[in-house]
């Protein structure tokens, strides 16, 4: 069961195969699934609908898009251009339809590879919101979202949290959604790196390659709070943890071998050599994906 | 007369300079000069004290210190560690005696080499606020004021002014008092990276290498701002004046020339080739600085 | 006359022009001029064929290409695509039918914007080298040419010459072919940003943003250097000389008036505010071009 | 037995303890340790003397340092500048008393975190080599070491081998000694970060937290090399072998087990969260070290 092994996955998908049996069903929780074969896109909607729901699942309730793509990581750009639409499209649709001004945050700390896919999401961005303060909306062709941005930073940085940072810039600036980009932890090494979750939902407390503190959603910021997420490390307990639960039949030995382990394997994440390269595609292909959902 | 030429400079030390003579007296203008020869640090503090004497420096009323250091670009670490001694003197000075928690923002661009000394500033920085707020004041040693930092970015990149967001975060986590580092624009090549001027008036629109728009002061934030600056760019428009200045005569033929000259010149600046190890030297000169003022 | 005002230019286009009338004719240098109205790129060649024409020029005997794009630092990305597609034919017709292994040199220094374009354009491209040595020609598909890259640096860096560094690893490589990216220096900020050189001629002594003290091209390396360069500088001094050239009409008050400005500016460099983007633009369209050009 | 689990340690004092007991002798191995309480740094010189001492470590003959420091990614300035002043001790001793051209290597990727050790300590590190070559040996104060350097990056960014790009440079320029810098895999995640390992025997194939495929060393260069070399990361596999090995008893299963964990894992490691900050120091402590040693 989900909490007995102190697993931590940021992915509802993973959360909910946790379950183990594949088609088992989860009272409030409801999932549709969606492959695009030729596109080798594969969609999983895991929605979230009451509070019960959400206590099983270890999960806020909301919408929980995942976008599986294998070749994620792969260098051809015509496939990369695909994915970014497929995003587009659902963000448009958890937008909405009228314009709105969008702040996009990118979350995580740029000096640490794995955990900079926020900040070079925001890098590769098109900030729109100076212009048409300046020039007026026509200054955008088609209906445009005026869009700003910011990279935060992380707390052994900033002395802030990035919650109180947020906060500050939304109430100064007023944006009426925020889009938070941020790398999570996967449970499991398949998913690294290919995968793409975007929730309602926003950030939840303990989320995130760095674990957030705090929470960042509609609840702190009053406004809606959609959060973009791509699994770029494992827990480094997590990995020994998983060894262990196919090794050892009982429960009570599990939990006294936990204690020995170093407890430094908490403070350490698992992540591919060629992360660099990941990161640098991944994070152009969801710039790209909010480029086109905004503009 | 300075304005006449458009000429730009963001050193209330130059802007005086701008009147010619060397011992010319201003109302409202107190000017004291310290010469350290065993350092070779000169200190001049620039005490603007009535509105008259803002109109005519430019500059709003307020102390300007600035320490000269011909070596400051060497490699000299020695040398560095007492520039760095003398700077947290006077920050002491203008912060006051008692503990305060005081927010450091490091404004500019970290892409733009030049630009890059207020983010490289923050990024040598000893940030301590989250350890107090979770440990206690204890948990320093000494009496040690908590310390908070951010890189807001430019408009370019985030689609709001820099003063949103510093107002934004001072609201949020309202610190006692704020310390802003930008790279600045002399009128002499000869002051570039061998100058740091230290101000209780904050950011005045118009100055800094990215020309802020808006003032980032005390007025503006209810705090108390200390900037610190150091020119690393020369305008590209000012160094033709200046050479114009020489060759030409008449203040109409002046004007008429300064009519053809490229306006494009009006985006452009002027800075010497080795600015990346000056500015990573600078920068590690008033990080520590900062560092030993506030612990 | 050129050399009168020691102005400087990488670019032979404007060597071409300094002769004053548009229609001079230089004995050994023919010109052909096209204009893709449509496209609007406009693309000179400029063939140095004596070495009579080469001391008149001041460059050395060869043909220099020159693209220019006056949206190139605009953001649309299709003309961006465009102008990638026009570079790799120019490229694929100076590096002949046959397929080759060629070395990409990324000159400059990573830390100064403006000269960081050879850099950033190696960080961009598509290495393949190892891989066929690995898997054999046919792991790449169609007819591609294997490709190595390096960043040698700057001598302040390494304490070494780039040359020695490019001729260290093509004696230990053995590429069929160099291409070489540099910034360079205009003599007009009109240029800036907007021109792309193609030529067969590699680099020459003294061109380039930080200036290399050695050729780098055939003579020294053994194979074919073909060069590209965008000019992101224009020399401190060039345009004080240039705006001189207007006011002052005797060639011997200019000599005595370029000895009194500061030595300093011919360690200075004249650059716009906003080139962190340009750098990121215009390096992504020439590792395109190359990307086209080399598979 | 080393090898039966197939973990990998770049550590010689970690090849020792993996045979068990604390004082074994291992024919044709010498190991001397030193406690310099006071400055909590702990010294082992592992020294291999024959090729059977070869053989059983797993590693060729040579001079093994082992510096150990517990607070190695602590604050403290102090406490860096003594381990920069033991290690400088130590590279002098190894590098030998007369003067010498020195080639300082950083080996690794910048752009993946934990692997950046190398390329950061070079950009820290006073190259001299240009100024002894321009203005004479007397340029430089006291007895130096004329000092060159060079980043070769990685094979995915260049396509050549490392090792093909160094003995170029090496060729060229004729140092009388190389120093190499890179980051290393520990078998453990508490030697991470706080344990400076220096050789003579330079770099073995396999070796690094890139797994360089070719020696780095006297015998392919000429020239003697020294390897500096800080853990970093742990292999993903090491971390899941180790948990293994306490649950596990008899040898056959563990072997069949091994096969069923995921092979991705061998493209894997683990690092800490913080691995920036330590990086960071770490990398400028054994600048330091290098700047003390080489002048």
């Amino acid at each position: 069961m989900l909490g007995d092994f102190n697993v931590r996955t940021d992915l509802a998908l993973e959360a909910k195969e946790s379950f183990g049996e594949e088609d088992v069903k989860i009272r409030g929780v409801r999932i549709e699934e969606e492959t695009d074969e030729e596109r080798e896109i594969y969609t999983t909607v895991v929605r979230i609908e009451t509070e019960n729901g959400a206590r099983t699942m270890g999960k806020p309730v909301g919408t929980y898009i995942t976008l599986e793509a294998p070749n994620m990581s792969s260098e051809d750009e015509n496939y990369h251009r695909e994915i970014s639409e497929v995003l587009a499209g659902h963000l448009r649709q958890l937008l909405g339809e009228e314009e709105k001004t969008v702040l996009v945050v990118g979350l995580g700390n740029r000096e640490v590879t794995p955990d900079a896919l926020g900040p070079q999401v925001v890098g590769n961005l098109r900030v729109t919101r100076h212009i048409v303060k300046e020039y007026g909306r026509a200054s955008l062709e088609g209906s445009a979202h005026p869009v700003s941005a910011i990279v935060p930073g992380v707390m052994a940085q900033t002395g802030m949290e990035t919650l109180e940072i947020i906060r500050g810039v939304v109430r100064e600036t007023a944006p009426q959604a925020v889009v938070v980009v941020d790398a999570l932890a996967a449970r499991s090494t398949r998913r690294l790196n290919r995968t793409i979750q975007i929730t309602d939902t926003g950030i939840n407390p303990g989320s995130g390659v760095g674990n957030h503190r705090n929470g960042i959603n509609e609840e702190v910021l009053g406004v809606p709070v959609i959060a973009i997420g791509v699994p770029t490390v494992v827990d480094a307990a997590t990995i020994v943890n998983d060894t262990m639960e196919h090794l050892i039949d009982t429960k009570e030995r599990r939990q006294s071998l936990r204690e020995q382990i170093s407890p430094q394997l908490n403070t350490m994440f698992v992540t591919p050599k060629d992360i660099d390269e990941t990161i640098k595609r991944v994070s152009y292909t969801i710039s790209e994906g909010l480029n086109i959902a905004l503009s």
